[in-house]
């Protein structure tokens, strides 16, 4: 029987960003069950000022909480790798500069950007997978044990392209939309998240909750009823969430995600985008400031603790969501947590092969899903689009080739013209230019 | 051994339509191998003069001919039904006023109408749909053993809600845009249509060529170089082909029929379909036109034969759809021929039951689908999504539920918002009242 | 939210059988987790003295322990269900003795008779299936909230029946090889039972292991390696492991079950119970014997405890298997139990509608399978061979059709000839004919 | 477009087959649609005296009938291969007296040695796959736009082999079974052979008729009556069918082939090849007679045209196959012919990759399967126990690994013992050793 580590080394690529206080934190609050000893902090030379910053306040965290906790800090990739245990990835390439770009320039196509499903996760997609597939060949060699834990956007298409194009086999897509629409259903039912199980199904960024349940008996029903009230709804705080229509919701009978929104008020999600475009800025310029903010609060030689601030940045439970994952790998635990993974049949009509996002019991040899089957008719069709979309952009990705980028971005349910991607294609290829070696 | 019968008789529902003298001269032209003895046009009271004048012509067409075919012309569809071998479907509920409504109303929201897979289809589908099951119920009373050859469109889902809910069997939906395409690529190839296999496969109006052949060789590559030329393209009467982006269509690597127009440059058909309705008026109202100048021909005693002016009206081959179709039926020819029928597994992720456009071999046992396979990643999402749409459709007009009406129509990918679905839906609702006795 | 009954109540159909004690000692144990405050114990009027020694062998154990149980005795099945919580088979129709027969008239024409998946198991089958239909349509009316927990074998059969062909959706059927299974497992690699999981996946009797974990580590390799040497080997005290081949099992590299020795071993298996019946005599008559003796101890005054000698009986883990998954049914655990469900996907390749034995998250809503995706090619063909069997045996068992029945017993693979499937399916209607009305 | 040729070069493999005056005749029937112009006969050194004769015979059938064929013999297959348009496969490794231990030492067990589904088979396909894959290798070198049309057993695997893992996709698997059961059915039913059609689904040798029609009605209730009649019945002159119990065969309610008795007579078949190996010797032994007796009438120079002897070798309709395919493939015909071919969804629940024996329109482009869907619950089990079986054997063949090859013999449905499997397997790898170098 192989043997357990008894000390833990994570390697975080993107260690500079300013979510890293989140997961100290979380790592922190587990030391006890969970027994790292190093955390290694890994970013590229354009980020080594947020880095340096970022790294500071780990430390002065750990140390006063008295953790016997290694913060190290690198530009060498490498070495962070070296003999981890678990590789977390929260890397932008491109940066916030390039979110805004792929935010902007399909709104002047009147078509909607959006960071995962869209226009612009397809381009981020296009940046980040190739580096994605480095840092796997990179793993292969330096820590071929080690579980890859992605929570870089888009998570889907990254696991996917992992899962089918790289010899890393040991990689779990992680979000947090489950968490919070599992947070959100808790409040609107007002009972502890404990008592709260969700059976989730779907896409990345487009998952159902297929049923609720608290204590195991199905609430579903008056949780859309809820919903669709004028006081309740789930919201996040990265989504603007317009409110359903009543008959709507009841009919398609299960739970969407935030994302939805961008699928079933796509005419009206425009509108509010174009609006915020010219008033306050695209989220990714609104992100941006707080960021900055952040950063100010981050140089502080007093702060020694996540300041309350960070929530307002959107990635509320990200930590929660990584450690209890990491936790339940590390622990054999067997529990049921919303990840990305191996289709495997879990849900029929998808390949084997693909990654899906659902609910899996979580275990040491990683997450095992728990079958879907069928999905409702209502809903197969958009989650079929999407991942066709998936599929096409991931092969653009690594292949570079211009036809492929184009089809894939046409099927895109947001842009639905060969003409108008062809612009948006052409403008954002320039723009992202050197992201994009791959097509030069 | 089954005897076969020596003498046929066949029944046409909406017989009072301007198409029929294609059939009639279908008919005629194969009187030899086809002993077509009987057809019984039938309508309902509203077009009791289109059924006269249009039955008189046809009556002229058999005598000028010398054909020993009997024109009969009833109001009565349970004696047209009564013992026929064939029933052939071509009624339009609500005529073109309703059609024109189907186009405006959507209009108005920036939404297409389109006649079979977008809003204007889906409330032809809730016209339609409880008559033909009505038909249905006729024929298992008046022609058990008769074949239903259903043109009225959405012929797709009319085909499946009669495969599903009724307890008719043989039935297969027929469309003029397959056999339009193998006319079209013929003609781009310089060879004569008989030389030309297309390996077709999707749903009703979203139908593709996998590939193409002349003489058992396949040609797509040349075949879809030829299609983004300027001067080469299908094109269908009754459609605006735009063009392809040249990169788009390398990509996709298929065929698409026309009406992919509608999915692949929504922006654009939306701009044209505004500046039409503003001009020239809606198809359904350029049609009316063309109709009436039809049938002020068809009433000329002197008229004998099918008018050329017929051809504008976008029935092209039709009338050769249906006879061959009822030929092979008949003389169990064993040809290939692209029909709607039972899926039974042809095309991967599409359930069994569910009806399908593709290629099959026709035996006086049905129509038998060659394998599909799995369709082609990137075409797979828009089929499933019109799948989907298709499904929630049948089940909304079966039931008259309104949720279920709403979400058919917010997940059809040609409108894309609840809001907006709502508004079309009621304003629909209202417009089409009198056809809508399931909804009251 | 539906309340959570504060008191069960449990019917156990088949009450009189030697296995009863094992179970009141379960629901003793855990009776502060698990509030039963009911038994009742129905049984048919043959069964009425071994029901009266056994019930007043229950109270006393209740009362020795000191728990609040009331234990009920009955010949009225109505009033035994009536506001279950839980209803629990293990009746069998007929008795040992005609167990006796399966076992028997098979042999005489060199066919193994096997109690679940063989002939024997068909005419079991055959004789139980009616019965539990009519269970379940008194569960409707008596009980429609009740789960239906089935140990009656052969339980793959009975569980698609129910599933298939009655109203009772909320049905688990319960077999303790799995958990016979992990125990060896445990004991071979010498671990706590606690620390072992096995990936179950299979048919009821046919299940295997398709990987062992100890802590969530494979240790597969290394038990198979152990199963194969001449000292280790997982034993049940029903079935004589004679040992694998080494290569093959190595090969196979699957954990199989015990009951694989009657399709991987059937020459030997026959040669066996061929000797077996004219030495020592055949199972049933082993057991009856044995039962025979058992029910001697249990009517002693004095003894309030499950004797020891009831473990040669065979029904070792049945208590513990049949209380951990009501217990976490009742208290929506989310832990991992191998059961008999619908499969709904699970195993690619097996209708979704079709009972399979597979790993499941247990909760408050029933279990949901763990995706196993496609089967090693090795055993697909004996899986799909059995539920072919199955299949054809409960339609034979629904609607009592001579042609269906032989077909079922011909495809059985240790039949494998229609004409001796003949002589048998004649001599066994024969035997058995007071329990088979359906086929008068 | 590409260019037809106009004439047509032929290699068949094992051309000092006994078979070959069939295939010679054959084409000299059709040489005014096929222009064959060079049919190469190549064989092995231990073939040299066999092709020499049997290549006179050819020739001097060619000439005393006219047609302007070239008959070339060598025993370099690379030259033969050179430019080919068709090659056709006839070859046997170990010639019959490899067939003889094929069949006498699984009797020697009790257990069948069938060649092509059983141990029989298993050590033909041993032998043969490596022989293949090299055929492969060489045309793609030598030939690679032509057909491999491969009649060598056991032509299922053989077919699923090439298809995996060769570069050639340009295959089809031939057998004369299917056609044999259309002559029957049309015998039976008394009506000429073109006026049936069967709808065929399943494996080679293990093919069944869904159903069977006769100008396009089915006469399968009517067949399947009459095939229970003692005076009618199937009938194909190497294998001695023994006649269905009546009932059994209307539950089926499939028309089964010849070799199904294997597997639903096992008992009987059993019984009877002992008696015929202890008397008139087993099947190959007699065939080593008829052919010794066939070669000693192909030396006879005056004969210039096939004996009618040859019909008792058993390849009956098996030249008339062959060049229907061929003609089929040549001219385009889309045509319906079975043949084993890649699956593709057709028959649902096998992998797309595996090779079925199926109902196909014949292209130039190739067979395409009709759609066949869910095989019968019925005969699911037996098809997918073969199908295992089959690939098990295919990975044996290819990597000479003793244990997936006591795996696959293990599995055979004929077998059913790891015991007795093994000694098969060890007494036949001995037995044939010289040509099994993979397991040195």
């Amino acid at each position: 029987m192989a043997q357990q580590p008894d000390s833990l080394k994570i390697a975080v690529i993107g260690g500079g960003s300013s979510y890293t206080p989140e997961l100290i934190e979380g790592f922190i609050k587990r030391h006890q069950e969970l027994p790292v000893r190093e955390i290694w902090l890994v970013d590229v030379e354009e980020g080594r000022n947020k880095l340096e910053i970022v790294g500071q306040l780990a430390k002065r965290m750990v140390e006063k909480a008295g953790v016997p906790i290694q913060i190290q800090l690198t530009l060498d990739r490498k070495k962070a790798l070296k003999s981890a245990d678990f590789v977390t990835t929260q890397f932008r390439v491109g940066l916030l500069e390039a979110r805004a770009k792929d935010e902007r320039i399909p709104l002047k196509y009147g078509v909607l950007g959006q960071e995962t499903n869209g226009p612009g996760g397809f381009f981020k997609a296009l940046r980040t997978i190739p580096v994605i597939m480095e840092i796997c060949r990179e793993m292969e060699e330096f820590c071929p044990n080690a579980w890859l834990i992605n929570f870089t956007n888009p998570a889907g298409m990254i696991t996917e392209a992992v899962l089918r194009y790289s010899n890393i086999k040991k990689v779990v897509g992680l979000c947090n939309v489950p968490i919070g629409m599992e947070m959100g259903a808790a409040q609107l039912m007002n009972v502890d998240h404990s008592r709260v199980r969700i059976d989730f199904a779907g896409l990345n960024h487009l998952v159902y909750g297929l049923d609720v349940y608290v204590d195991g008996v199905s609430v579903k029903e008056e949780l859309l009823k809820k919903l669709t009230d004028k006081e309740h709804s789930i919201t996040m705080k990265n989504i603007h969430a317009m409110g359903w229509e009543p008959e709507f919701l009841q009919a398609l009978n299960v739970l969407p995600c935030p994302y939805h929104n961008y699928y079933y008020k796509t005419r009206e999600m425009v509108e509010e985008e174009v609006k915020a475009a010219s008033e306050g800025g695209t989220r990714a310029e609104v992100v941006k400031k707080l960021e900055e903010e952040l950063f100010q609060l981050y140089q502080n030689p007093d702060l020694a603790e996540k300041p309350p601030q960070l929530e307002k940045r959107g990635g509320a439970y990200y930590s929660d969501a990584a450690c209890r994952l990491i936790h339940s790998i590390y622990t054999d635990k067997r529990d049921i947590q919303p990840v990305n993974t191996r289709n495997n049949g879990a849900i029929a009509g998808i390949p084997s092969e693909s990654a899906v996002e659902v609910s899996c019991m979580i275990t040491k040899d990683g997450p095992k899903p728990l079958t879907v089957g069928e999905l409702p008719v209502s809903v197969r069709g958009l989650v079929q689009s999407i991942k066709s979309f998936e599929r096409m952009t991931i092969e653009a990705a690594l292949t570079g080739d211009y036809n492929t980028a184009l089809l894939a971005l046409t099927i895109n349910p947001l842009v639905g013209s060969d003409k108008t991607a062809k612009k948006i294609l052409d403008e954002m290829l320039e723009a992202h230019r050197s992201y994009l070696p791959q097509f030069q």
